[in-house]
C-alpha cells in the first residue's frame, strides 16, 4: 500500500470502531491523517462514518485547500490548525461524543478529570495524582472564528490532549491513529467516570 | 433485483440494525419504502424485526388496502398517511424507541430540540443555533382518529422531520432508507441528550 | 433432528441472546423446554449459559427426577411448576435481569406495568389501555418452600406472565422458546421503562 | 500447544472479552495465568488488551523477575502476592472496571454485597444470605507499598474474591481463567446492582 492507502486504511478502520461505540451517529464526525508529503488525508463531508471506503476519504494541502473537486468537512480548518501547532500530530480523531456535549453542558468552561489511573493513557503522564484540563469552547459554524478561539489557548496552555466544542463533540489527536483512539478511549472513560461520579 | 426486491432489502437490514439497537424489541415496530409504481412495501404484523426475510414482507396500496391475503401493520393508516402528505418520502421507520417513550412521559405535548450540531442531520438545517419541535400524540389503538390528529399537526406545522406517540415510539421518514435511517440515528441520540441532560 | 436435539437446540441458541444481552452473568440462569412425550429438557447446573452444547442440557420427567446422573438446575422445582399448571406451556426461561433485581429492592410485593404499547407483546392484551401485575417472591433457597408461595399466587391470579424472585431475577414462559424470548425482551423493556421512568 | 501456549491463549481469549464489555479501555489492565512450573505467563506493558498475541505475554518467575529483557506490568508485584498468597490460584484478571472506579468514590474504605443470588458465583457461597466485602485500598504509584497494604488486609480476612485500588480498578483471580472470568462478570453485575441501587 502506498501512503496514501494506509493513511485510509487507518481512517476507515478508526471510523469502524468509533460508530460501533456510538460516536459518530448520523454521518456525523470526521477524522484525518497526515500524510509522509505533508499533505492532508480527511473524510469527504457527509459520508456514514462506520462504513467508509477510500473513495470517503480525500486529499488537502497543509493551509486545508482540496487537491480534487469534492468537500472536505466543514471543520477542515480546525484540523490544519492542530497539524501546524503541534507537528507530532500523525491523525486527529472529532466524535460526536454524547459524554463531551453532557459535560458541555454541565461545565461550560472547561472539564478538570482529577486523580484517575487511565490519566496515563495520555503521553507524559506517569501518576494518577496529577489533573488534566479539557477546554470547552461555544459552538461556532464560522469555523475561523473558532480557530482562533482554539489558537489563542493553544497558545497560551501547555499538555493540552484534546479540546470540546459544547453541544457538539471532541477534538483529540495523537502521534499515530493507535494513539489517537487510545486518547479517545481514556477520554470517553474519564467522561464518563466524571458524569456519573457528579465530580 | 427488481424494485420491490430492492425496497425489501432495504427494509430487512434497516430491521437489522434497529434490532441491534434495542428499538424494536419483542416483534414491534413497523417499517415500510414507497415502490416506484406508488404501492407501498411493508412489513407483515407481528414479524420478529431482526430476522425479516422478504417474506415478511408485503404491498399494499397507497390507500393502504393489501395486494394478497395477508395482514399489514396495524398502523399502516399511519405510512399511508405520511407518503400522502409528504410526497418526497420514500421509506418511513417505527421504532419502540425508549428514548421516545421516556421523553413522552417527561413532556406530553412536544419535545423540543435545541441548539445541538447534531440537529444538522436533518434536512434544511445548516446551523447548531436552531430547535426543532417533535409533536408526542396520545396513543390510541384507533388509528385513523390518531391519523386525525396528527394529519391537523402536519397541515398546521412545518419542518417535521418525525413525531412521537406517547408510551409507544417513534415514526420517522426520508427521501430514502438511508436517509430514514440517518434521522433515527439523529433522533436517538439528541433524545438520549434531552433525558439525560434533564433539558 | 429428534425431538430433544430441536428443543435442546432452542435452548443453546436462547442462551446465547440471553448472554449477549447481559442477562445471565457468571453461569448463572436456567433454562428448559417441554418435550413431545412429557418430560422435560433443561439445563445441567452450574454450565456457562452463553456457551451451551447439547451435553449441557439433561432430560428430567415432569415431577422434576433426572433421567441420567447429573444434576439438574437447583431451580427445576420451579420448572416443573410452571409446566404443571400452564398446559399450555413449552418452554420456561430463568434470566438473572438486573432491573428485575433493581425493580424487586424498590417493589419488594409487585411490579405493576401500564399503559405501554409494548404490554401488546404478552398474549391476550389488545390494547396499551391496560397493566399487568408481575408478582415478586422473597428469594428463598428452600425450593419447595418458595414453589408454594408461586403456587398460592397462580392459584388465585390470572394472566400472569412471569414473575420476579427479589435479589435474584426473572422466570417467565410461553407456548414456544420464540414466545418466551419475545417475553424476555418485553419485560425488560417494560422494566427498564418503570426504572427509568421513576413510575 | 505447550502449557505457556495454552495460558497465553486463555489470556488472549480472556482480553478480548473484557476489551468487549468496556473493562480495559486504552491499553488499560493486565492479565497473568501460573504455569505449572511455578512461573508466571503475564501480559507486557503497555500493549491494546482487546488484540492481544502470544508475543504480547511475557514470562516471570513467581517473585516477578522477567526472564527476558522485556518489561511486564508495573503491577506485576500485586500479581506475584496474590499467587503466593493463594497457592490454587492459576489466574489473574485487573480490568480498569468503571464501576468500580464510582463505587471507590462513594465508599473509599470497602464495598459490602449482600443478599443477591449471584453471589453463589463465587466458591464456596451457598446461599444469597450472605455479604461479602470488598475491600478498597487508595490508589498508589509505589506498587511494594500498595502490596503491603493488600498483604496486611489478605493476613486478616477470609474469603476474599478480590479488591478494588480506588479510581483505578479491580483485582480478581481464580482457579482456572475460567474461574477468574466468572468472578469478573459477577463483580461487574453485583457493583452495577450496588451502584443503581444506591446500597
Amino acid at each position: 500500500m502506498n501512503d496514501f492507502s494506509q493513511r485510509a486504511h487507518d481512517i476507515i478502520e478508526a471510523g469502524r470502531s468509533l460508530y460501533q461505540m456510538g460516536l459518530v451517529p448520523a454521518t456525523s464526525g470526521n477524522f484525518s491523517a497526515r500524510l509522509a508529503d505533508g499533505n492532508i488525508a480527511i473524510t469527504v463531508s457527509g459520508r456514514h462514518k462506520g462504513r467508509l471506503t477510500e473513495a470517503d476519504i480525500m486529499i488537502i494541502d497543509a493551509e486545508g485547500a482540496p487537491l480534487d473537486a469534492r468537500t472536505p468537512s466543514a471543520e477542515t480548518g480546525l484540523h490544519t490548525q492542530i497539524y501546524k501547532h503541534f507537528p507530532e500530530t500523525g491523525a486527529i480523531l472529532h466524535p460526536h461524543s454524547m459524554n463531551a456535549v453532557l459535560l458541555s453542558q454541565r461545565y461550560p468552561d472547561f472539564v478538570t478529570l482529577s486523580h484517575y489511573e487511565l490519566l496515563k493513557a495520555f503521553p507524559g503522564i506517569t501518576t494518577h495524582a496529577t489533573s488534566i484540563v479539557v477546554p470547552v469552547f461555544a459552538n461556532d459554524q464560522d469555523i475561523p472564528r473558532l480557530a482562533g478561539k482554539v489558537q489563542t489557548y493553544l497558545e497560551n496552555n501547555d499538555a493540552v490532549y484534546g479540546y470540546i466544542i459544547a453541544n457538539h463533540g471532541l477534538y483529540t489527536w495523537g502521534r499515530t491513529m493507535a494513539d489517537t483512539l487510545r486518547h479517545i478511549e481514556a477520554f470517553e472513560y474519564l467522561f464518563a467516570c466524571t458524569l456519573h461520579s457528579g465530580g
